[in-house]
């Protein structure tokens, strides 16, 4: 395989990750686990759905739960520049050959669905609600202080056609896994908004999500984090971490909510907005590659994901033998 | 006065603010300010000239110091996506009356070079040589860490002109200060690369350099940054801070250099990518907007800056009581 | 003057500073002050006074509120080892030719008061109501997150008698400050616990409070503090900070309470538990003494301090320029 | 068993643990992990032995290497306030049927030394050679920053003798670990200077040494010497960490030096200095007791330790079951 060049002639501007829904089984214990220990702030909620954003976040919501009998992910959601840009995205998705849809979705203007090929649920806006920044309002953090959404991060079963998809949206690959020796891709990151990366990709039982990422200030809100989980009954939640990436230079923590779904507690990438930025080659066994330092990744992580509502995950066609296939 | 919106139909590309020249007396001494004491790294030296780089930088170069007889700053340099924006930006800039050359600069590919509406020299390139990272290098990471350039403040002397000027190529303002209860624009914070500023601007005897600012990865590196300093004699080279600026939330230490030029060495902004990230205004008398805490500007830090190459400063002419003519 | 060395043969065992009272005249804004805003927690609460300790503190109290008609400071309480060393301290006291009484305190076993020779109330206990420690409790940390009492910095109008007298209780000299070029002592930092001080006297008005100080786990606590107070209306009760002393080596910051009492926080000095370590003489001109780095002392800072109940301070009767007659 | 209760009674007055002896193969080898890595300060170095302090240490020495051509750990060395300490001390020590002897010590005056009645070799000193505080030499700290020494961690094959003979030497208890629901202690931490510990047991095949540990300023310094020693050829020499222990609230990392003995990197725990600190018990299985959070112990860290020059090792009496047999 080979990563493909960064492209600048989409006709459209996806300006970042936006947002993702969760369908969780016990809203009250997400909300509990979300709202009071991560410190995420609640902009609306109802009985049944609660739209959270992060401190130093303007748009209505960066994460929505929803109440429902099985946990599950929903649409991941992209922002893009223009409102042009989303009929023109239909256009290009079309091409593509994938089935699109114009969704009413609460607080977001005119949204755009569709399913990408590998079966990951999408959703693109324009606009959404704004409200003041709560970033200094120092008074109204609390726990984990998360700051802003940062990444998701796949399981795919086609990677390399995961990978090029996103490239014709205009994705650039930052650093990707080989299998030692070989040009066997085995994990991607790629970026729009000139981070690390808005997405990321491992080859594996897909399409499932591994993990939402959320970005904080500095590494000592993680300890901060660490320290409260452990002695607030969520020590059984912490999965792995904390620890420090090669790829990407991540100062990380995964931590489980009630639903099992994972989310990273994310600090210290860099900057990979230039488009001569060549992306990273790293071989699967090189010890400083998903470990700098910090534990191991235990079984659940290597393994675990959450399959997004109405797709069902299956095994990679490429090969069977399942040797490194992990998200990071 | 109005804050101009943002533009996205430029037929260029500007990816973000880049490098600087900085023109100095002693280039020993200046060596031993930004290599041995705030950390950047000799990617280029001769007798006359040291090329320097910040930790996680692939360019060649962030800052050039250059011997001279006389202080003062060169070009400040930006990055284009691609090289043909470079023909667009010529023709654009040709179109806005302004005199345009193609330079050739050391381990930069085809650099055109003009000088804006107020008189700062600048230069656009597509492509400089370009080196490994040093981040994860932790073994030769030194005193300040200065991880990469986040970005320019100048003096100018006509304010809205500057502002306008930019906002024509393409930048965003996201942050500005107004002389309270008018609509006076006395400083503003323009954006390229989705973060708070690329470049500010703030009305005064203009044009000169107030500041170039690195960025580093969390406030304990400008502790430490701060004990290094006042120990190894540099104590009288910190002008101000720590502290926590109002606008843009920074975690702030402005120090200056052996030629009196001023470096802010910079934490904790936010992100502001959105097309829709409405422009925040800030009254001149807030007592939040220059500092959140910590302590107030001394009157060298409100009037002193380094001037333009072959640049003559002057005072603003739209108003001579000088009141509020302040960086931020 | 010299230095008193340290004497290791008093017939009595003085622990450590303990607590201190504080007369209040607005007790629900101290409330505020302490428990909302810098993590103090309460442990016993009336209409007229307020006990709290700060997070690993497994004493009943070390900050006692009391409500006043006047702002003031009570008694600057001190834990013995053993309870025969009350009895053993009683008998210096009076060879010392001081008054001495047994109090009934609440929450403390047998505690003897008396007033030192200029004029600071103390008291001495052995043992007072014990509650676990809150150190792991991290879901109730708050604000400040205080963790624990560290020393109090008095005014005094009779340096030299002060530190003679407490070199007799058994304290040592860890560092102190000379006029430039004598020996006439203007400050001095005294230990019993292995730290740099328990208590610390500065030439001047006196006998007055200059501050009592927490200590805090890492300089982000002080940050993050920071930030709380000026976003949630006690901007204006900062008063210096933050910065590095030379002396001690503390990252400081002193706020101001509703009465105007100062509260140090503080964090960074090092271990001075031996024997045999040799006090520190600053010169009162060198830069690097109050302040390493940091914002230099206000007027206010310099010059108030809260008094002790029923004692009129008075000004230094040795030197009458007041040229140096500050805390630190 | 139970705890014995503090003793205030000594004749004798143990100040604090200060130093050891490592014996090492490759004397270079151990110069770069402890020097140019851990940061400590070379204060005297021969062909055979390098003598090391921390930076805050007056002291002379707190680690000394010596080469060997085995890896070993000498004696354990303590701090007495006073030289009439010393032969109050040997008469003890006579008085426990324990040899003694006194040595000339380079750079230590007059020097006890003996070995416990576990095998651990011990000694004792009143004054050593005293340098000025590397503190506020900020431009000379490197790597670790490893400020002071803070305690030693030896196995023992008869715990309850081990706890009982430093309790008649002064020691008190501040947490302790039994297995669960019985009385029967499998680890206990003793201190003298009013931290957590000089000093701790785990009931083991002993004497040996589990770890020495060097207290640092706050997290993340932590954080950065495993980046630099992940990059720099030390990542197989991580062992554990970071993590928090429950026991003790340490922010801990532990490493091998190039001989296999074990450094813990420390931060985080709180003063025990009062008389009336009662002993905090822990349950073997409580699951916050070892690792509040972070990577649980390797096989290798519950089982190795360095022996003591000259003593054989070997397994506890008590029980042979070995469960629990753990260092912390």
């Amino acid at each position: 395989m080979s990563i493909p060049g960064p492209r600048y002639d989409t006709p459209f501007n996806i300006a970042r990750l936006s947002h993702a829904t969760l369908y969780v089984r016990d809203l009250d214990a997400s909300r509990r686990f979300y709202v009071d220990m991560l410190g995420l702030l609640v902009t609306h909620e109802t009985a049944d759905a609660i739209h959270l954003r992060a401190i130093e976040e303007r748009n209505h919501h960066s994460l929505v739960l929803v109440r429902s009998d099985r946990s599950a992910v929903g649409h991941l959601g992209y922002k893009v520049h223009a409102e042009a840009d989303l009929d023109r995205l239909e256009s290009f998705l079309s091409g593509e050959g994938l089935t699109t849809s114009w969704a009413d979705v609460p607080f977001q203007e005119r949204t755009l669905r569709s399913v990408d090929p590998q079966g990951i649920p999408i959703e693109f806006y324009h606009r959404m609600e704004r409200l003041p920044s709560m970033l200094q309002r120092y008074g109204d953090h609390r726990g984990g202080k998360l700051q802003r959404i940062d990444h998701f991060n796949c399981f795919t079963n086609d990677l390399q056609g995961s990978v090029e998809f996103y490239h014709r949206m205009g994705f650039r690959t930052t650093e990707y896994t080989v299998r030692d020796g070989t040009d066997v891709l085995l994990s991607a990151w790629l970026q729009r908004r000139g981070s690390v990366h808005d997405l990321a990709f491992a080859l594996g039982v897909g399409p499932r999500l591994h993990h939402l990422a959320f970005w904080v200030a500095n590494p000592l809100s993680i300890i901060d984090l660490l320290d409260l989980m452990a002695t607030t009954g969520y020590q059984a939640n912490i999965e792995r971490g904390p620890g420090r990436h090669g790829i990407s230079n991540a100062f990380f923590l995964y931590i489980r909510d009630p639903d099992g779904h994972r989310v990273e507690i994310y600090n210290a990438d860099y900057s990979a907005i230039d488009h001569d930025h060549e992306p990273l080659c790293w071989q699967f066994g090189d010890p400083l590659r998903s470990c700098l330092w910090g534990p191991a990744a235990p079984r659940s992580w290597v393994e675990e994901g959450s399959p997004f509502i109405g797709q069902e995950p299956s095994a990679p066609l490429v090969f069977a033998d399942h040797t490194g296939s992990v998200a990071a």
